[in-house]
């Protein structure tokens, strides 16, 4: 009997890694959904991280307590303000500060263990370069990389099997593109969470960056956000 | 003024991190120390750790509580025996039950998170080749891809102003070769730690590969070893 084909995806809570786990499913792979309490001052997404791998069954959601904030250098982990902007003002080009350093890195560094345990030969990450074209570790050179250290890093590396594979199937979608394929696939969106800086009790603050870029990208996709949001305000 | 060189080394407290600590001071940076807590049976190193940091008066030394235990898999991490052999039988020559997973790759990673933060171009890690020939992520072909991977994951890598390096100074030297060299730098080995399995009092047990490799080291080199072991036997 054929064995099974085993992923680990990168799950966040998050519209992306919410679709990047639903395209991983369609494509055969039985999944091992690994997400991380980095510090961040949006830690409620996790809630929606462990509703989302339930729903979708998986073989094991692990989380793992790592500490980003003893490193900082970002406004999601350090004690620097989320920036806030009206819809009216373009979203960044830069590099934002909530960028955190090396988080991709990071998070990959630890699939990549877990894979080597599971005997997994394929992680899914969802990150995607064009509604993030400021974050240099969301970039298709930064993944082919990637993929090629890990293919060296591994015992299978060593012993010549390795076949390992970083697919990052949202690199090249607009936030529009993966909800529309998202809702061809029965993501339900209600269960995630984007915001960056969410009230106590998890209401998106439409604001933020993140709020910014699922509002338009919903608006584009010619949808309704199903999520609750503080302001309604400017949108 | 020339602003002065910074580097990140990682340090276990072992002999290899201590030395690779003296050359990078000797190659005129500034150091920021890096050490983990990261469920290893030998968390005694972090001692060993912290007081090669401080009479070497690094800028700052930062212990990470990382959670490898959760994704296990390795003797040093999971319930597994670390395994003991008389000095009679010769070295392994595959990859050993204590290889941690994609050690190296997350340490690296967390080192490169920091490196940006800071602003340092450098980044030291102690692995060799030789001794542990079984490990992955020890080989130059890693070290190489690593930092590739690396130049293209950060803002400077964005920038273009990416100079990041990895420094593996030991990659191609035996144990003796580093010995020797520590010395002639002015290395405190007594405040070292290498055994997988010490007592609880943190005496070094003289039969895991680790400390045999540094007692075949210090014979080699023609020294005395100058921590404490539990048995003297088959020495």
């Amino acid at each position: 009997m054929k064995k099974k084909l085993q992923a680990i995806v990168l799950l966040s809570g998050g519209i992306d890694s919410a679709t990047t786990l639903a395209i991983a499913k369609t494509m055969g792979f039985d999944v091992y959904a690994l997400s991380f309490r980095y510090g961040q001052r949006h830690a409620v997404e996790l809630k929606s991280a462990r509703r989302i791998a339930k729903m979708n069954r998986v073989i094991r959601h692990l989380i793992l307590d790592i500490d980003l904030q003893k490193i900082g250098g970002s406004a999601l982990t350090a004690d620097i303000n989320v920036p806030k902007r009206k819809s009216t003002v373009p979203l960044r080009k830069n590099i934002p500060i909530t960028y955190v350093p090396a988080r991709n890195t990071i998070f990959l560094s630890y699939a990549l263990a877990w894979a080597e345990v599971v005997g997994a030969d394929d992680i899914f990450i969802g990150v995607n370069v064009l509604d993030y074209s400021g974050y240099p570790d969301c970039r298709p050179e930064y993944i082919a990389a990637y993929q090629k250290m890990a293919g060296l890093a591994t015992k299978a590396g060593v012993e010549g099997k390795q076949k390992l594979k970083i697919h990052a199937p949202l690199i090249k979608m607009s936030k529009a593109q993966i909800i529309r394929r998202g809702i061809q696939l029965g993501v339900n969106y209600s269960l995630t969470h984007s915001c960056y800086d969410p009230s106590e009790s998890g209401e998106a603050c439409g604001e933020c960056d993140s709020c910014r870029l699922r509002l338009k990208g919903f608006k584009d996709a010619g949808l309704e956000d199903p999520v609750k949001y503080k302001k309604k305000a400017c949108r």
